[in-house]
């Protein structure tokens, strides 16, 4: 299939990225390998004066037999032995980043072995639909978010979220100056013919939103996730409007089975290959995007640990070059520990051992749901105010309750459903277990309302709800935490048993 | 010795400063420890499905008695063996940071055994001068720089800058429309009286630079060195004109001997004791800072490894908190594997071990040096218009040239001295040298001589200068690099030998 390029989207950058200018000095950087060149032209030390060599580390070993969260016995029939030297030993090319060159500076877009491996790993699983694309390595989806905002906004610019939102991305987007415009969510994500009469609508006059953040897979907080058909139309209004979709996606590989919740009907979903896994994935933003109109953010916190401070970016060449400019600015490249170990690590496992740690992780985590949403339907209220919202993907559940049908509701609480739901929190720490409101995520709230001029906010509810996390905790634990909040409903709404 | 707290500076920050809103979900994690709540709040992994474990990693062992470049053997009487596992072993309190934590979310201030580690060398090195002052991790200076422009300047504010300049950081200034002073310079670095007049001379109406950004120690790109009295100057300077003193110190432990024209007179420096080697650093702005106007930037970029993507800041609890809470939407913290192999070796090698690597490190740069100088005045054309200026701290060596010189000056470069030292660049090139022409770190180019109305600027000269660096090459290499550098010289101005 021929495919196009992307479309030119500089119109869209901040006077931030217009103004920000090569210096001199990374010119003259493709002198450096030259060599005929003897280069005195940057103050790097000699790796001679770097202490450390020798690093080794050891991880469990595909196909993970006994489960992701199994201890490997360190023999090497279930472990994988990192071993990385300072000096590359000819046998690790292309597959170990040798610390002399990991502990350097340089390679600011990621060393080639492991964005190589995450390159090829994107291609597995996302359908690429234009040729110029590119990919650059970050320190995670929280800071590569905040340099999207950099990147394209200026103090007074606005851009879209979803009606709740992960309240650090919206804080860095408040700080910067920029408006936030709330879209309607239901129980599955982004409404797109909300998004559209928003949009459509826009007061005549007032610059239009440059981008429209979402976290399309077990959003944070509401645990909702995008379907393709709502994906392809939210694409389409993008192009309309002219807006671009950065799609952040920590969670991607956290997808699920629906929730079935007759246990005798579960069965623990085995894929006879790893095509059957990834087809099972829901498709990305990115797999729609013709012309680079997509940004996607991908992040190891979720899958392998938050601690290793390692993510990527997807997107047009073009863009991504912004990112890399500010990026030699301010973090100048992920870590070289970081780096150099999970490039050895993951080239061990291989493309398909990867595949089998995310399916392990898939197995995991639905274990982890099923129990968590047995346990809410267990000891919560069986009462038609409250709704469990079993997830399909992430960490996160979520519990409607509707604060008008508590006794005190008109009385003690004035009708204010923050008020009741400000209750249920303070009696739920009290009873020893703490779950997050759903209004400390309100885009509205986090941003005290400020929207561009003749902006329809979304409709106000007395829904209320509660974010929890079956990620966190042991299962039992879990269990307890889950019977203390449900305890808490009871009394609360002076419901009898 | 009664000290007094920092001064109350938040009148100097930015407007994102002013409008970053520390979340409510940051309010909770004080319940994380508590053992009678069960935290269903945050979306962390469990630390039983990071796939890392039993990592360890080799190092030279205190007191490095064959040099800071020796390979360690292997055998414990000179390697440092570091081993990390994921959970912790108590043998291992206060020195390691087990796996399951450094790899976790949280501790944007840096892990505890890290931090305290460099605070404690603080101390030891540096005189504090006033009760509420902190540290908080970064990845390294570049980006605490970029953070500090964030945190103190909006569009149209202006700093001050050493005239020549890292280009990186007047970029970072220059793209956030942050408006550069350029304050002249001798061989000495920043003259204070210069600095004075540039400020008691400010038009009326005018805001004052809120900054000054230097770098005291083997300034980059110039070589000089502030001595402890300019620092007083300065200081006493920016307290009258209320301006924050931002010293960004990569290369403080890169001190060394003034240089010895004579090598029969040059003798290895050795210390009776560590104090005596600490009384030899130059003393810092920090030193001086009695009212918390100094921010420090310490980095491990040049005394242990880049790659590391690790430093420190130095300054008042109140001005550090806005770090924070912008490392906390941006970086979240450093890499957790670097955190934990920082850790596990210097805890092992001790605050002692780490000053005889500082010292061996100083070792190591001063003969560097001095081979270096000596091959310049072996190798350049020993006339009057060429000057050779040995640093006495960094990586970085200057030669003066005055262009005016140039038999072709007032014809073929049409009394231009930045075209003279194009030719000298391309030469250089040509001869298999690169070395970086000085006009390419003057801050009036790099910002294309926007300055403040009515502000002075240094005066124009026919000296042009080039800066090479003695730290990136074995001794021979840049022996001949310096041999070819001094080949064009003698070309390009037409010298006879």
């Amino acid at each position: 299939m021929t495919q196009g390029v992307a479309k030119d989207f500089s119109y869209l950058y901040s006077d931030e990225t217009k103004g920000r200018t090569p210096s001199q000095l990374k010119t003259i950087i493709h002198y450096f390998s030259d060599p005929n060149l003897i280069f005195l032209g940057g103050g790097l030390p000699m790796s001679d004066y770097f202490p450390w060599d020798n690093l080794s580390v050891e991880s469990p070993l595909p196909p993970f037999k006994n489960g992701i969260g199994a201890k490997p016995s360190g023999e090497s029939s279930d472990t994988c032995h990192v071993s990385i030297t300072k000096d590359l030993k000819e046998s690790q090319a292309g597959i170990d980043i040798p610390l002399a060159r990991s502990l350097q500076y340089g390679h600011s877009k990621g060393q080639p072995e492991v964005m190589k491996f995450f390159k090829d790993h994107h291609e597995m699983i996302h359908d690429m639909q234009y040729e110029d694309w590119d990919i650059c390595a970050t320190v995670g989806n929280t800071g590569a978010w905040e340099s999207t905002l950099r990147i394209f906004c200026n103090r007074g610019d606005s851009i879209l979220a979803e009606e709740f939102a992960f309240s650090s991305s919206i804080s860095a987007a408040e700080a910067q100056g920029v408006t936030l415009c709330p879209v309607p969510l239901d129980e599955h994500g982004i409404i797109p013919s909300k998004l559209e009469e928003v949009l459509d609508n826009w007061a005549a006059g007032v610059p239009k939103p440059k981008l429209l953040y979402t976290v399309p897979t077990g959003q944070n907080p509401t645990g909702s996730s995008l379907s393709f058909d709502r994906k392809k139309e939210i694409y389409r209004i993008a192009q309309k409007h002219d807006f671009i979709i950065v799609e952040d996606e920590p969670y991607y590989f956290l997808q699920m089975e629906k929730y079935e919740k007759d246990p005798s009907k579960r069965v623990e979903k085995s894929y006879s290959n790893h095509k059957e896994f990834i087809d099972s994935l829901e498709k990305s933003f990115v797999s729609i995007d013709v012309e680079g109109r997509v940004i996607r953010m991908d992040s190891l916190s979720k899958v392998l640990a938050p601690g290793t401070r390692f993510g990527w970016i997807i997107g047009s060449k073009d863009i991504l070059l912004q990112y890399l400019r500010l990026q030699e600015m301010t973090i100048q490249a992920p870590g070289g520990f970081t780096q150099s170990i999970i490039a050895g690590t993951l080239n061990r496992w291989g493309q398909e051992g990867y595949i089998d740690w995310l399916i392990g992780l898939r197995h995991e985590y639905t274990k982890k749901r099923d129990y968590c949403i047995d346990a809410l339907h267990k000891y919560l209220p069986n009462v038609d105010f409250i709704t469990v919202n079993p997830p399909i993907a992430g960490m996160f559940f979520t519990v409607d309750i509707d604060a008008s049908k508590h006794p005190e509701f008109t009385t003690t609480y004035k009708s204010d459903p923050k008020l009741v739901e400000k209750a249920i929190f303070d009696k739920a720490i009290a009873s020893g277990v703490l779950v997050v409101p759903g209004n400390w995520f309100k885009v509205e709230s986090l941003t005290n309302g400020k929207q561009p001029e003749g902006f329809v906010k979304p409709a106000e509810s007395s829904v209320i709800f509660f974010r929890g996390t079956y990620a966190a905790v042991p299962l039992e634990k879990m269990a307890e935490g889950l019977h203390r909040f449900g305890d808490s409903l009871y009394e609360e709404f002076q419901i009898s048993r």
